[in-house]
């Protein structure tokens, strides 16, 4: 353990966090917020002098390597430490009253999630909103990868702790030193963003919309500007720029770059990237025949509306076009199952992964072939390689205790007297970063009827599920803190 | 591939099956019942009239040994011809006017599940109920043991039947022969069911009524005499009986015979059985706590009540005292959980099971203990004893395939029409051999408001979950068939 280079990298991450709300800041006093802007620039000196002293303090101590058991301590701790500061803008302007609420919000922002409290989103003074928005965008790509990206100090030990905030089993290295992988990740997240907006834009979205959903889509996150989510502008156009980049922002971020730089002669080798579209336009398929004639006259808003959720669910985004607790219970049936995917490894989606699913099915697949012919040698193949032993036990032991704590997380939901449908994917959208459930938390209702001891438990769960369970539970376990 | 053997022991099977509707049609005479006696009688003669002319007629070849696939084949067909023979006497009567309602309830029976069609169980003749309660002794410890048990032909390749029949990852070998385990496990069997219908009979039950609820207990069923279940005799005596012995048929009857001929030392080391009893204590104590001074007043009663509820859901019997979709939903949330559970390896109960629990918990530890120490060697301990890999990844992949195969089955109860609740539950009681669910197929409920092609969904999901998913599903892959 390395208590000294732990806080000090702490305290750079919280310093990021503290320059990013000058953007809020500047809208605010653009649009004349005054509390909002006090409240921005005062929870900004306020992290800049504590932080400032302890990098004071600390300027003389030399940096070390970073040990991979430093390395889930300090994401985990820095995840918290963000969504608490992130959280007091929110608190001290008064726009969210509770601190528990403007908590669960905040860590639904940096987690992606999008889950929401805020029964009138609208009211919000804008600021507040581009700020909600800004903690999806800085959540999504990660905020541990951008300051590895920019602080050369990070370097060093980079790799664990990309490892350990990103999502999907492994990091897949392009280039040979981790910083610049993690500069080209963000560069291709910011490409996505400002391409996203400017069609948005030509779509006939204000500047201010078309950026919020951008950073809401890009990282699969969710948080709308408006109470009806994007079902409020009713634009078929709007709704297919979104479906198409909620499902971009669902596949690996560094095949996106492979394929831009022409690095990758054929994506069509990539079983995960292959399983995705096909659940993708399968569900999709389903739900319009579902829909189509009974929610929906036109077959093709059916299918718009179809797609627009499937890919919403799918890549764990959570936006809605329409209130699909309408829908005949088939396609919500559908939405349901879809809850269980998530999107690709290397996205910034969250949920179990495509990739797990998919070694998972293979796994049980060759468990039958063993039983047919006990003698013969099976082996795990995705995308044309062998996938080692080691893996398969990990993401066997992922699901295991993804399925654990959904149970457990369900039952503290239920305890607070909510039927089965509501505690169940409450805890559901929760841990899979996804945002809207059914029943007490569907699309036309929110999360502000659960009691605060609920909204932290549900925090926990969307700080474990973004960051892949192991992350956050092995701190949490004496191994951890022993000597040994 | 053994086509002939295959028959000639199916045939055997079906002929044991026509032997024991000879105890309802008994009974059927002794009450004058004489459509249900017509219908007993002309199904056993239409039996024994195919299998002998099919045993007459193979009766020149020579018995050879079973293959592996054979026993899967195998087993999966007598279970559907079992299902399939034994539905006519409640169709031909008129007792159940509809065959796909007749079949769900039949094989409901043999997978001891206990999911009704049924509306009004009390009208149906004594001979009719008798038998719907026999189904469930029979598939309790298993047919196919059963005839390992007691024909000598099926000594060769024995082994690989009942391992395909029984559930629990493999079957305890308790004598060097496999006929006589076969024996000893149903000596077992008949033993504790002689006894609980002793205990009923003192209670206060009379004869019919106390055999019938035996055979529902110590096979994990759940099928009941009379529409308020076990709540129809409103006895603290009757429910505290049937609760220990759903505890008793819960684990493992090895287990019980080594006990009973003091062949074990200790069975404290057995992992599996604490985490059982632990996970029995922690309900009950939950639920108590949830419901007393809510549903019930006196501590006796919620204990009570709690008790056999838990017991009832974590051994998949599916007895129940009460209405519980009336209760606080904090302590319906502990049963949905139990739902998740199942009793131990090598009992009568179905469910994912403890022991598997066990394992893939453990599994995810130590891939933590991994993660802290990377170069660290950890074994995974069950019972005191080192679980090989192999193991591991058979429940592992076991896990992922009831999940995969639970949320498929719920899309097809949806698309019915049904809530979440309903169609969820309703998935996971039939896969997990249980019986009530929540919602529209709650405890005050049925299954016969669903249409038929999800009754046929739902009676395949028994099937698999009863046989332990992979000995009916291989039979469905193509490589199962393939001659290589």
């Amino acid at each position: 353990m390395n208590p000294f280079l732990i806080t000090k990298i702490l305290a750079f991450l919280m310093l990021i966090i503290a320059g990013f709300m000058l953007l809020p800041a500047g809208i605010a006093l653009y649009n004349s917020e005054m509390s909002s802007l006090f409240s921005f620039l005062a929870v900004i000196l306020f992290i800049a002098g504590i932080c400032g002293a302890l990098l004071y303090g600390l300027r003389k101590r030399r940096a070390e390597a970073l040990s991979t058991r430093d390395g889930f301590l300090l994401v985990t701790a820095s995840w918290i430490g963000a969504s608490l500061a992130g959280a007091l803008p929110f608190f001290i302007s008064g726009a969210i009253p509770s601190y528990a609420d403007a908590f669960f919000e905040t860590i639904s922002g940096f987690s992606t999630t999008g889950a929401t409290i805020l029964t009138d989103v609208e009211i919000l003074p804008r600021s507040m909103l581009f700020w909600r928005s800004l903690t999806h965008w800085l959540g999504g790509m990660g905020i541990v990868v951008l300051a590895v990206a920019v602080l050369p100090m990070m370097g060093i030990g980079g790799l664990q702790l990309i490892n350990a905030e990103s999502p999907g089993p492994a990091v897949d290295r392009i280039t040979p030193r981790i910083a610049d992988t993690a500069k080209l990740l963000w560069i291709v997240y910011l490409g996505f963003t400002v391409a996203q907006t400017s069609l948005l834009l030509i779509a006939g979205m204000d500047l201010f919309d078309a950026l919020t959903h951008s950073f809401g889509t890009v990282a699969t996150g969710g948080f709308s500007t408006m109470n009806a989510s994007v079902g409020h502008y009713n634009s078929a156009a709007i709704s297919i720029i979104i479906t198409v980049f909620m499902l971009l922002a669902g596949i690996s971020f560094s095949l996106h770059f492979r394929v831009l730089t022409g690095r990758l002669d054929s994506p069509r080798m990539n079983t995960e990237l292959k399983a995705y579209i096909g659940i993708f336009l399968a569900a999709t398929l389903a739900i319009t025949i579902g829909i189509h004639g009974d929610a929906y006259d036109s077959l093709f808003d059916s299918a718009v509306h179809a797609a627009f959720q499937a890919a919403s669910f799918l890549t764990t985004t959570g936006f809605t076009t329409a209130d699909f607790e309408k829908w005949p219970l088939f396609g919500q049936g559908v939405l349901f199952l879809l809850m269980f995917v998530g999107g690709c490894s290397g996205s910034t989606a969250g949920g179990v992964k495509v990739f797990r699913i998919v070694i998972l099915l293979k796994q049980a697949f060759i468990e039958m072939l063993y039983l047919i012919h006990p003698r013969g040698i099976f082996t795990l193949k995705v995308s044309g390689r062998i996938v080692r032993k080691d893996l398969v036990y990990s993401v066997a032991g992922f699901f295991f205790l993804y399925i654990f704590i959904l149970l457990c997380t369900s039952l503290v939901v239920a305890s607070s007297g909510h039927d089965l449908t509501t505690s169940f994917t409450a805890a559901l959208t929760t841990l899979g970063n996804i945002g809207p459930g059914f029943g007490d938390v569907g699309p036309s209702r929110n999360f502000s009827i659960l009691p605060d001891y609920v909204k932290w438990f549900l925090s926990f769960a969307m700080l474990v599920g973004r960051l892949e369970l192991y992350t956050v539970l092995i701190v949490l376990t004496p191994e951890f803190w022993s000597r040994r």
